[in-house]
C-alpha cells in the first residue's frame, strides 16, 4: 500500500475532518439528557432545518443502511415494493436488510448510468391491483448514483411527479447528497420538499464525519411513527449529542460544500489525467467524487498493489476510484502518474 | 436542574471518559480499510480475546439493542423463544426490536431481584415438542441487572448447566457488565464460556464510551453467520477504527474497572446516605451502580426540579438513580443532603 | 379410545356436519374463476353481510391462526402491540406466528377467568409516548373465551370504548362466536361493529365445517389492503368456492346456531352430570361448549385411555373436555358415569 | 363465458375430481386426532413414501405459497438468498410471501424458456463471502415452468450438483409436478433425493384436489424444524384429514398420472390444433398442460368473451391457455374453431 497514507478505495476510509472532531471533543462534558433531548442535537435540527425547511422532520441514525430502511419503513407496508435501480445501494450492499426489515420485494432496473427515469420505472411497475403481485409504492433514487453521476433538479422533480401521479412515494439515498449538491450548484434543500422527495437519507459519514446518517422526511404525518421505527431498528443512539455535533459541524460554515467541493475536483483532477492516458477509458460520466475507468485485470492487479480500490464489475473489469474530503492534489497526481506507467507496461 | 452538570438520572447521560476521547482522537488520520479491517479494529480484537479466551468471536456494534439481537439471532429461529425476566431490557426498552427482528418470543418472568433462577425458568419452559407452542431456546439474563443486582459466577453457571441440558443456550445482556465484575471482584471474562455463557453482549456506552457495544460469541460456529446478521441488522460502521478505539480505550489499563468501580462505590455511598434518612427504604440490594428507593410522589417531584431521575415503577414509587464513571462524592453528597431535605418537607 | 366414535378432547376432532358437506359436494362441477371471484363466494359475502351489515367486509381464510394474524396485521405496525389475555389462543397456541408476522409484541396479562377487563388492560397500557416501549395499539379479545366463558355484549362494548378512547382497536378472536351468540341469545352482528368491534375472525371449523374461517372487518378502510396482507400471507385459496360453501351452509337455516346450541347444550348436560359427582369442582363457568375440571392425575390418567381429552394445566391438575356438534346424550351420560365411577377409585 | 363450463383460464378455475371428492366424503365421521395424527393421513403418508421414499418427510399445507414459504424456510436463514428463474411463482405471483417470511432476496434471472441451468446461476451467485451482499443459498426451480416446459431428470441433477457443490440447496416447486412427470414418463420419486432435490412443494389442487399442497423434505435434520415451521406459518390444518384425504386419492390407482396425462394430452391437442392456424406460433415448447401464443389484441379480447383466459405478457401480448384434468376434446376442438374464426376475421 502507497505510504501516502490515502487511497483510492472508498470515501469512507478516510478518517474525520478536524472540524468534525473538533466539535465532536467540544460536545463532551456535562450530563445532558440522551436519546437525542439534549441541546447539540438541537442544535443539529435547527441546522437541518435552515437547509430543508421548517417542515422537515430529522432523525439521527448510525449508518446509511440504517437511514434507508428506516426512512423507507415509514413509506410502506410489506406487500407494497421499491423500484430502484439494480446498482442501487439499498438493492446491493446492504445484505437484504430491506427485505429483511421492510418485508417488501424491491423490483430492481438495470438503467445506463445509475439513474431512474419515469420511463425506466413505469416499466416495471405492472400488476397494480393485482392481489397476487407485490404492490409499487415507492421510487428510490440514489444521489450522487453509485456510479458518480448525479440527478438534476428537474429530473428528480419529474420521477416525483410520476410517483405521486400514482399515489406513491418518492425516497432518495443521499450517502452522498452534499456531492451532487457541490457539483449542481446547489443547496441540500433543493432535493428535499421542493423537488418533491418525500424521504431522504442524508450522509455525513462519506463527507467528513465519524459515523452520522440522517433520515429527514417532509410527510410530517409520519414523524410520530419514525421515532418508534427508528428505536426498534436499532437506530437511536444514547449519547445522541456526539451524532449531532458532526452535523453541526457539516452544516456550519458550509463544511458539507467544501468537503464535497474538494472531493469532487480531486476527481475531476483525476478523470482528466487518467483519460490522457492512452487506453483508459472511463465507463461513466465522472459528476461527483467517483471515477470508473475499465481496465485490463492485469493493470487493476498492479495498481491494487499500490494503491487499494475496489473492482467495480468483474466482468467487464471497471474499477471504481472514489475521492474524499482528504484527497490531497499530490495524490492525484502521483496516481495518475501510476496509472500511465502501468498501463504503458501491461495495458 | 442542578448546576453541577452531573445528575443520578442515567449512565448515558454522562459524557465521554478522557481517555476514551483520546483514543478516538489518536485513531484519527490515514486511510485505513473500512468495516473492521483496520489495525484499531484488531487491536481491539486483540484486547477482548485477553478478557474473554482466544476462542471468543467479537463483533462491534453501535448500541446495546444492535448487540442483544444481533446475538440472539445467532441462538434462534423463529419459532423459538427467548426467556427473560419480565424487567429486561429485551423485554422493556427496546421497543419490540426483539419480536420483530428475532421473530420470536420473548416468555418473560417475574421476579424479586430482577434475576432469573432455574426454578423461574423451569416453569415457564414448558411446551416442548408441541408444535403449537413456540420452544424456548433461550435464557437471557442481565449483569448487572436492570435494578442494580448481580448474579454470582455460580448462579450463572447454574443457569447455563439448566440452559445446556435442555438444548438450549445462555444469552447475558452485558451493557453493564463491567460494573458487575467491578463489583464481585472478577475478571470480564468470568461471565464467558468459563461459565457456560454462549453469547453476550458486552457494554461500553455506560461506562465511559461514546457509543460502542460488542457481540461476544463463544460458538465458534455461529462467527461466520453473525458477520451476515451483523451488517444485515444495521450495526457494521464503515469507520469502524472509531468504534474500536473506544474498547482499546476501556481495555487499556483497566480503564473499564476503574470507570466501573468508581460508578459503583457513587452508588454505594448514595445507598448508605440515603438509607440514614428516615423514611426512605432501598427497593433492591445496591450491588452496582443503580441505587433504587421508593419514595412519596411529591418528594419525587420535588427531587427532580434539582436532579433529573426516572420513576422506575409508577404504582409503587420505586425511582431509579444511577452513578456514572464521573459522579462525584461531592455530587452524591450534595444529593443526600437534598434528598434529607425533601423528605423531611415533604415525606 | 371409546368405540363410540367421538371424544372430549377438541371440536376439532369433530368431522364436517352433513350439511356442510353436502354444501362443498354441490359447489364442484363447472368451471368457475378461482381465488374468490365466483358466484359461491359471492352467496357466502351476502349471508356474511347478513349478519355483520352491509359495512361488513369478509376475507375468507384457511385457519384461525391465519384470521387472526391477518386480521390484527390490517391493525398494527410493527412497533405497535398488542393486549391480550395470557390464555389466549394468539397467546399461547400459535407457535408464535403474531409476533413472527406482525413484528409485533403481544402483552399478555392474567385473568380470573379468561376475559379482560377496561381495568385489567388499563393496568399493562402504559409507556405511551416513550420511544423505547411498543405502544399499545390493539386489544384482542376470545368470544367464547378459551376457558369456556362468554362476554356479554356490554362487557365488549366497554373494551371497545376504553379502547377507541386511547385510539386504539378492538379485535375479536372468534373462532367460537357462534358458541357465544348461542349462550347469549344474540345473533353474530351483535359482536361487530354495534360493540365497537374493529375486526374479528370468525370460525367455522370447529362449528362443524371442514376448513373455513373469516376475517371480517369494520374498518372499510382497511379492506383494500387486506386482500394483499391475505395473499401474502399464504391464506388465499385458489378453488375458494369450496371455503365459501362452507359458509353458505353454516349461515343458511342458521345451521351455526343450531350446531352451536347444541354443543352448549351438551356442555351444560355434561357440567351438570359430573357436578354431581363427589370431589368434582368446575374450574370455570360453563357459559359455551367447554367444561373444565380438576382432577386428581390419577383419574386424568384413567379417563383418557377410554375418552381422549386434554390436560389445561399441568400444576393445577385441570382438564379440559370440549362438545361439539356431533357429541349425543348418550356419549355425555357415558362419560359422566366413567366419571363417577372412576373418581369413586381413585379420586 | 362459453356456456360450455369449462374454460383455458388455469387449472384451478377446475373443480375437484370426483374420486377426490369421494375420498374427502369417506373421510367424515367419527372423531380423530386433529393436525394430522390421523389415519388419513398416516395413509397419505405412507402413499407419499411409496413415491418418495422412506427418507422423504412430508407436511401438508394449504396452498402453494404456503408450500414454497414453508419448505424454503427450511433452507436459509434470512441473509441468505434464493435464486430463481424471474417467471418463478415465487418471484412474481406470491405478492412478495418469500421476502416477508423468510426475509431474504429473491434473485431473479432472466430465462429464455422459464428453466434455470448452472450457466445462467452461476452468472447472479456471485458476492460470496462479503458481508456487504446477500449469500446465494438455495436454487428455486418450477417443474413443470411456469411456461409449461419441462425440466428433464438430468438437468435438475446438473443444478443438484451445482448447488450442492457451493455447499447450497436445490428447491423444486412442483406445483405441477404430476404434469411435468406425465410429459417425461418418469415417477414422481425421479425428481426427489435422487435427483438431488432437497426440498420439493409437490402440488394437489391444480390435478384435481380441492385445496391440497405438500411440502416433501429430503433432508431428515430439518423435519423436526418443519414442523413449527408449517404451524408457525399458519399452514397447519386442524381437521387435517380431509387435506390427507385428497392425497390419497390421486396417489392411489394413480389419479395423479392419470390427470395429468390427459391434461397434457389437451394441450398437445390445441397446440396441434392452434398451430395449424395461419398467423398463431407457440411462444413456448408445449411440454405439460399449458399452451402459450402471440396474439394480436383485438383477438384476444374477442376470445377471452367466449373462453375467459389470461394474457400472460402484456408487452407481447403472448397469452395463456391452461388444460385440467376434466378438459374434453370437444372443449378444444370448438376453442380451435373459436380461434380459427376470429383469426381469420381479425388476426
Amino acid at each position: 500500500m502507497s505510504d501516502r497514507g490515502r487511497t483510492f478505495a472508498s470515501d469512507n476510509w478516510a478518517g474525520v475532518h478536524p472540524e468534525v472532531m473538533a466539535a465532536i471533543v467540544a460536545a463532551n462534558g456535562a450530563h445532558v439528557p440522551a436519546y437525542g433531548v439534549d441541546p447539540v442535537t438541537e442544535a443539529a435540527d435547527a441546522r437541518f432545518h435552515e437547509h430543508f425547511g421548517s417542515g422537515a422532520e430529522v432523525f439521527l441514525v448510525f449508518n446509511g443502511t440504517g437511514a434507508n430502511v428506516v426512512g423507507l419503513q415509514s413509506l410502506l407496508r410489506p406487500f407494497e415494493a421499491v423500484i430502484c435501480a439494480d446498482s442501487a445501494h439499498i438493492n446491493v450492499d446492504e445484505c437484504g436488510a430491506p427485505e429483511r426489515f421492510l418485508g417488501s420485494k424491491l423490483i430492481s432496473v438495470p438503467t445506463p448510468d445509475g439513474k431512474l427515469t419515469p420511463e425506466l420505472v413505469e416499466a416495471v411497475a405492472g400488476g397494480v391491483g393485482d392481489e397476487h403481485r407485490v404492490q409499487p409504492k415507492v421510487v428510490s433514487i440514489t444521489q450522487s448514483t453509485e456510479v458518480g453521476t448525479c440527478y438534476r433538479v428537474d429530473e428528480v422533480a419529474a420521477l416525483a411527479n410520476w410517483a405521486h401521479g400514482r399515489g406513491m412515494w418518492l425516497h432518495l439515498d443521499g450517502a452522498r447528497l452534499s456531492n451532487a449538491c457541490a457539483a449542481l450548484g446547489v443547496g441540500l434543500g433543493a432535493f428535499g420538499s421542493e423537488a418533491g422527495v418525500d424521504v431522504l437519507s442524508f450522509g455525513g459519514t462519506k463527507n467528513g464525519a465519524m459515523g452520522a446518517e440522517a433520515v429527514v422526511t417532509f410527510r410530517p404525518s409520519e414523524a410520530a411513527g419514525l421515532r418508534y421505527l427508528r428505536k426498534q431498528s436499532m437506530q437511536l443512539a444514547s449519547k445522541m449529542r456526539f451524532t449531532a455535533a458532526q452535523f453541526v459541524a457539516l452544516l456550519t460554515d458550509d463544511l458539507w460544500l467544501r468537503n464535497a467541493t474538494h472531493a469532487n475536483a480531486m476527481a475531476r483532477r483525476l478523470a482528466d489525467g487518467v483519460a490522457a492516458v492512452d487506453g483508459v477509458v472511463l465507463a461513466y460520466p465522472v459528476e461527483a467524487n467517483g471515477v470508473f475507468v475499465a481496465l485490463p485485470p492485469a493493470v487493476t492487479e498492479a495498481l491494487q498493489a499500490e494503491f487499494p480500490f475496489y473492482v467495480w464489475d468483474e466482468t467487464t473489469g471497471v474499477v471504481r476510484w472514489m475521492c474524499s474530503f482528504d484527497t490531497t492534489e499530490e495524490d492525484v497526481d502521483a496516481f495518475v502518474e501510476l496509472v500511465a506507467e502501468v498501463m504503458g507496461e501491461l495495458g
